[in-house]
């Protein structure tokens, strides 16, 4: 189907790709205080490109923590009205010592482009701006369909402002659907969309010993190590199966329709050739008796990031520290509160913690799972775009992931969510040498011209 | 008994005082690779002083890891020979913002000299080396024994260097007996006198699961996380009440004399106290059916420092890592065999390690304990200098830390060590605001200028 607007977006595709490179030299980490600045930049070069392309009411928000971009075009009279997400925060970027080529400069090999944010999602991000510039080119300034863009820049910390303004401003964001590009194919050139996501609860316990760090040979014997508290209360957390054992954690836990189970089960999937290429471990773990697909992607999990405290240079330092740390994190799935599940763990934790040492645990992210009917107009809709690129049908997948602004959508705003997403499945989210296939980005750009067009006539 | 070198050292103390602290601004972390020229820095430092207080053959000996100081003077014809120990390295000073002081710029509160390296071992090598300062100035340049003297740069990471350089050089460094500073008083006033050392096996154990780091949403519930590794082995190494699970390993353990146990009742310990003031804890852990002494000082112990890997800034990284690891050491008491243990240790945790894990096990450090017997000339001249200046009976006591020197000086050069120290049990050794309390550094200094003079007349 021709289509000035993608017509438009080839044409364009180099000067496209150098800018997501500017984008991406900026390092917006969310996580970071000393980034702070960096979030600033990044928020008014995005700003700055909605207002250059002709969106209107461009508005960076500022919030408790980082800031919202708002931006609007509002001129298609009868036609359904869009809210595009996407975040431009990005994860740390360590261990530095593991990236090819530097995380914030990106570089080109094989066709993909390397970066920290990369695919997640500065990339997705950038491809909604260059559709939204393509559209708006080819209709000599208008759109098709009317359009609201809402991006954060904490998803990757909890994304707590966006969700509060979603809160409070109702009006302002009511929309018919939600695109949001934060997902990724199943398979390259698989089109794929994503129609479940679990939900997050992000903590830290922190266990308290002796008042100060103490001597292991002077005290080793004596004076309570906190880090064996951690690794006592942790091993019982969750057996060496992988089923955690914290009471009443599966209680609420919905399984997926016997058709989406069949419908997995006809994805190219291949264990072996995921553990090798992907995982690249000696075996996979996980509960028994649940697929791959169905463990990452509809069962809860329970996992430790990270154990901060004590000594962790190379060498000995023979100390018993008085405070250690452990982030542990609990993947949800449909029908598990995030409240009763965070009151269950602490619970447990507190159950679990022994003499001698006292636990606090800090929540640093919540947020509920999510699951999206497929019967819409607007999946239908971006179902027939993504065949228009592709020439293939379109697979409906979940993942394992959290992106709590859907949730927000589908509960306070009353409006599904696509999530149309173009990375691969050996991205590196969240890993050293992120990358984005250069392809993928055009074909992302593509689609949501058509998909947006396709609107236009429903 | 008059002494004119004490009167020197009297008439001297605040010029001792201050070298000693020009010597404590000199930052010679042995754990830290950045650390080097600080370390010969403290070296140049000590082996200009011995020059110029009339030591004879003052040389700076290069080894692989940090260099060794000598010095001798052995003009005492007839009479006994000391070798001389402490050493000039400290341990990290992190974590830093704990410090009400910087721990590189002594302070002086409350009569206590405060920085990294104070008493543990900077402040007692000084005391050594003004004693014999002291000693020398009174005698006109001539010592009342003969001395040498050995002074390492690495004791706080393993001491490798001085032990290789003890067995290739026995005939070098031959004496009757080591004066070794590196302990502490059992009580404050109470002269004490250490004759017994636990040994230290320290490791790191690194374990490995996926190719790369693994976002914990897609891949949580499939990939193998270290973290769950290391935190299922720890677990077994030992329980909950304190008892090391690692099959065979109390197999050697030599328990103390019923003397021994019984001199160890009569000591001012109340274990209460030492929980609320040194400890600070809620309780008190380890095997039940031992006290605190024995536990400390005659008890193997098993604990962590520290976990590497991971996420640990604040905020929240969904990350699965790669590769995770735990700093885990072993205190031994006299028959277990550092090598036996280490077997057993590796054996054990090589069969604990889960499927899909590798682990690998680093060794830092490894030395067996050693108990040494108060029957010998050197303790009993000893016993009597420490009455003089103190005016009370000498307790015999042993500590759980480890100075495998001691255990070399016993094995290779065949001679007993006099472990004579003035720390107090509060010192915060290898913990923010160590400090040396002023009063038992002069106290140090005359103790080893009447205990010389009395082995002269022996």
């Amino acid at each position: 189907m021709a289509s000035p607007a993608v017509d438009f977006a080839r044409s364009n595709q180099q000067r496209f790709l150098n800018e997501l490179k500017d984008l991406l030299r900026i390092p917006s980490v969310s996580t970071l205080e000393e980034h702070k600045p960096d979030i600033r930049k990044a928020a008014d070069f995005v700003a700055g490109e909605l207002r250059r392309i002709g969106m209107e009411n461009v508005e960076i928000i500022p919030t408790k923590g980082h800031p919202l971009i708002y931006a609007d075009w509002l001129h298609a009279q009868g036609k359904p009205t869009a809210l595009c997400y996407a975040h431009y925060d990005v994860q740390p970027a360590e261990p530095l010592d593991e990236w090819t080529s530097p995380p914030f400069e990106p570089t080109e090999r094989n066709n993909n482009l390397y970066a920290r944010g990369a695919v997640d999602d500065k990339g997705q991000l950038w491809l909604e701006v260059k559709a939204l510039e393509s559209l708006l080119k080819a209709g000599n300034g208008k759109l098709p369909i009317n359009v609201k863009v809402i991006f954060e820049g904490e998803e990757e910390v909890g994304g707590e402002a966006i969700a509060e303004y979603v809160r409070k401003q109702k009006a302002m964001l009511k929309a018919d659907f939600a695109l949001v590009c934060d997902t990724e194919l199943f398979a390259p050139d698989l089109p794929t969309l994503c129609v479940g996501l679990r939900g997050l609860v992000y903590t830290e316990i922190e266990a308290f010993g002796a008042k100060t760090d103490l001597h292991s040979g002077m005290y080793g014997g004596a004076a309570p190590n906190p880090f064996f508290a951690l690794i006592e209360i942790i091993g019982k957390l969750k057996d060496s199966k992988g089923k955690v054992l914290i009471p009443g954690f599966y209680k609420g836990v919905k399984a997926p329709s016997k058709d989406e189970l069949k419908a997995w089960k006809r994805l190219p999937f291949n264990e072996e050739h995921y553990r090798k290429t992907e995982v690249g471990s000696k075996v996979l773990t996980g509960e028994p008796g649940y697929s791959v697909l169905y463990r990452t992607w509809a069962r809860p999990t329970l996992e430790v990031h990270g154990m901060p405290g004590g000594f962790i240079a190379p060498g000995a330092k023979t100390v018993i520290p008085a405070k250690a740390a452990a982030k542990v994190s609990m993947r949800l799935v449909p029908n598990q509160d995030p409240d009763d599940i965070l009151k269950r763990y602490s619970n447990y934790v507190k159950k679990l913690t022994p003499k001698g040492i006292e636990t606090k645990i800090k929540v640093w992210s919540k947020g509920p799972a999510c699951v999206v009917g497929t019967d819409n107009p607007y999946i239908k809709a971006a179902t027939e775009a993504l065949h228009d690129t592709f020439k293939k049908e379109t697979v409906f997948i979940r993942s394992g992931g959290s992106i709590p602004i859907v949730t927000d959508f589908q509960d306070v705003l009353k409006i599904p969510s696509v999530m149309m997403g173009f990375g691969l499945p050996d991205d590196n989210l969240h890993a050293p040498n992120e990358k984005f296939h250069i392809p993928n980005f055009y074909r992302g750009i593509e689609t949501i011209c058509r998909f947006f067009e396709k609107l236009e006539g429903k």
